[in-house]
């Protein structure tokens, strides 16, 4: 069961409102690498994941991430104060749609469930998860070096600074898994192909940790395995009578 | 440049069709954990990832997912072929829009770029990869407990095989930039409450590594740090006049 | 700020699991009609609603939603957790991604922001929500005439009650802005056609208080009043020479 | 079966043809709160809709919308005329994909059927209909605050006119059936919660009519009424053993 | 302006009612080859076509495309008015969302935009029309090879004859202005490569005229004339620091 | 099976990289007409076409789609790597995402795979084919008209000419089966409305090859030959009791 308290999570107090910046900032609120993306996906995360401990821990940070989409639409809410002042066509999204945060993308483009990443397994939810907090840390550090107000400066470092915490989670409980640095996981074993790699792009090729022993065996020139295989039965295609040399 | 051959890069040769497993299928087509997500995500990365070496895995890696979308869709060619022996609600997506692959997943949604996880910073994408690779693998793992034809079943696994070589490629290139188990990078410094963990769902709490010391402070009953925010400035907003107690 | 009790709103203890259901019962996690909709929907007007009053019920009633969503997670956990005793293809979604709630609806299509109606002005919202609900209640009732839970029956039934009491709740709060069921509201003045009926469908014809007097001036065979506008200016369009009679 | 005359149902005649507000007239013509929107969704509940009278009415106005459409779009092909002459990133969507409407909202985001609302039921519809007018009113009215062409205004004029004219036919259809003011519709009987309000967001808490009596019983502090549930049964989720505390 | 007249284009009896081929009609009603996407794309193009015979074509058919929207439409409801006698989990889409005819193709996906193809010049325009009837039409045989109901076969049959039809006519207008058969339009000079063809998939290799003399010059072997283009400039990606071999 | 090498097929070599213009050229890589479509649109139709020359043409084809989508990115890619000494709000796409092509739109929009149309007959993806060809043939006009890079004008010439020869090569191939000039194609016999053309859009009529004889019979006010068809039976709809006259 939810609840809310009507004071924000840390202050939002935006001095230099710009409704421009408050588009950007959309990017975090409605945006494929934003706070209701994390939100979401760790908490239907909690539904499926059986160990108890790990489900807490999902929802503990669901529950902040939605506490951080409230303190960017804040920061929207309070950029987008001054609309009235600015160029017509400067931030046209809030022009048509009116002011606040919206549930779009700073490129307008509806928030959709395609962004999140879960399903099945607890190894597989974590590795989303670190992938999502990369992604929204690196959306972030692209906003400060845009940002010219000092105090939301401030607001979106220290939301930066939370997706670096929770990564670190999200590492600590893959760790104790063992599955922190063993790319294995399920119950498939692999076959005998799992440490070749193909250079199957040529020219300016470096070779690395990821492609040498002892990890790996190269194959320099990959060919097809697999022969050609017969061509496709399909009973609704046209009768063509072609020549075809 | 990219090239071609007609044989494919491993056998694939279906024994049983079973156009509803075809469908099923379509979910590594055209769905957002398969091959053309895969594909397309890590040959995207490479136009900014400026480590050349890192380029080049992105691309070998690339190429080998468009070889494997090639096989899926080659899979579900072979299993549709025989949709006009079989019940005419059975697999109706081939029914309608003509047997072979399409680019949508299992339920008939259409591929999008929203899958997409990329951008900005190399950390991020390999990041962002190491997810995408446990997506597929987890997907493989589902259609291999559901397939019921032992060719097929024999070419999922090497698919999740591959699946699980190309994490260790990633985690590889992630471990020799120091990255695979330190939460950071980028080049924002973190506030001082990125040790904090925050105990915002309460009940059936549980303690572990990830809210623990020595890595973690665990806050058991956090408070808003910022106060009441104003509120909004909205200059369309009905003139109401409510005597709200 | 938001914060979470892992015990649900109401009790939920299905009897009777059924994956097929559970894929119903999707249409309310991630569907149009959904709870997510409507706990989106409603809190995100409250960052641009100017009154505190209404905000605060807007607030009030998003975050009872939000346990509702959980409510509804919890339904789809239970109802799939016998997915292994089912057919292999009934219920083709939690086949494919794994038992649980997802974010898409009953068709498996991802959930999307286009689904959310708000902006710009609290009359609107209001009326949007009384829409919303109305959805909600209409696909609780097709989900209850086609259960056969009583357990699930019992919840479904309070789920569609809770959505009476939040449209009645919206009803009251037009009523007292005297926007219940005057259609007027902003700052334009219409023009002098405000209460002219147009009969553009013809055959069938029926009257009705909504095209008849006192309230309306029902135009029997209207007749476009614009002329003929001039065509297009469309510099990349084909210089075509059509000695078109 | 449709009918069409060249004739626009009311004058179109830009004088000061302005390609950047023809990108922000896009929002009524293939946006969300678009003419498109109106039009589709009270025809396709014609479809489902027993009651014949409501149905002419539906298709009345659908009717007028495709008309209005028209006007709309006659609008953005005017506004465009002139795009050769402005500044080359001014209106960049039809510097790309050519002058005239299209399907796209003002930010270019594809229409999508999402947006409408319907099914099931006639007030369901008819409350859903009240809503997409007060959301066209609305962007209405945002547009001609921000429209300097004086012929452009008078048409939006016209169209915001039409929406309230629709708002109170729906008005009087939903009057005529007794559910203007009554939340209830449907055969299903709602539980003893039905006039209970949940105080959830805390702080700076407002009490109206619609959280007090006579209509509502109010909880100051809610609680979870359901236990702890519990956790999922997930056949295919990692076999971790973590010794949680 | 648009006119509407109840009666249908032509009749629609369904003798024998059948829910599930009601959803596989869906696909011409709300999916990307349906009446829909036909009628939107004639008509939006006809606000860009600047020669006036070539508009009114495009009007005259859009108009036929809305009203046989309405045909397929009345078919999917009097396919859909037995659904309470079919089984629970046939039809599921009719189930949750009510009889009669929605905006989503036969796998529940919402109508989108994205289906239509138009925008800046003519001959494209007519291009795409022909793609467009030629989908319908291919979807139109599908249906009809799969249906019993006689009454409904004569209709699909119907439809499908006046996609022919509207493809000649498209084909004639194209043929008029010398496109039919010549592959060039617009303003640009292509360059010297515009008769050379690349056999860039090798294996199984074919010859016909689309790349044989006299028409094209083959290159049986082509090499990149590209040299190796210089790495990204990205100021934003990590500072790595890999000795790459 | 694909291959790769990293010198690209064309030379890429931007002079005066404009990050505005990097926005422009998204169209191509991640928008409808651009290459992604053409690649992905070919090669997904090769699965299903039974003609083996057929198959090889359109793989071929898709080969070289994809390797004009990488020199696409390039082209994106030069054009950002001066994003840093640009207007902070100019470009602001590659601001927040990072430098580099995206699969998105030029206006933020993510590819959809609803761009392609292909299925279950041979004729019916060639035409699809012409039409796509036409569609990035126009928008390559158009970026080539609003671009001040002469080494970019040269390349988008390139791709131009390109779209031109495949339009060709699809038109070799249908007009060998017969198809170019005939709209007829399939198993099923149209009925005898095949020659007749409605003047359903009045007021400025005109005519020409495609509404008169020889191939064509006009009729100049068509009347519905379906009767008033009987309303919906909806078991879910509120049961209403309105005195409609």
């Amino acid at each position: 069961m939810f609840f809310h308290r009507k004071e924000t999570i840390v202050p939002v107090d935006v001095k230099h409102p710009d409704p421009q910046f408050g588009q950007f900032l959309l990017e975090q609120f409605g945006g494929a690498t934003g706070e209701l993306t994390a939100a979401l996906q760790y908490w239907v995360q909690s539904f499926h994941v059986t160990d108890p401990s790990i489900r807490d821990m999902l929802q503990d940070i669901a529950l902040e991430e939605f506490s951080h989409l409230e303190v960017v639409g804040k920061l929207i809410e309070q950029h987008t104060s001054t609309l009235d002042q600015t160029d017509v066509y400067a931030a046209p999204l809030f022009r048509v749609r009116g002011v606040g945060p919206h549930f779009v993308d700073s490129q307008g483009s509806a928030w959709t469930a395609a962004y999140i990443n879960e399903g099945g397994n607890v190894v597989r939810d974590l590795r989303a998860n670190i992938a999502a907090e990369a992604g929204a840390r690196q959306t972030y550090e692209a906003l400060i070096h845009n940002c010219k107000d000092t105090a939301t400066k401030k607001v979106l470092t220290h939301l930066l600074t939370r997706e670096i915490t929770h990564a670190q989670m999200f590492m600590a409980a893959l760790d104790k898994m063992g599955k922190l640095t063993d790319p294995m996981f399920g119950t498939i074993k692999p076959d005998e192909t799992v440490d070749l790699v193909f250079n199957l792009s040529k020219g300016d090729d470096h070779r690395g940790p990821w492609n040498s022993k002892p990890l790996f065996r190269f194959e320099d020139d990959p060919k097809p395995t697999g022969g050609l295989p017969p061509g496709p039965v399909n009973p609704d295609d046209e009768e063509v009578k072609l020549a075809a040399e």
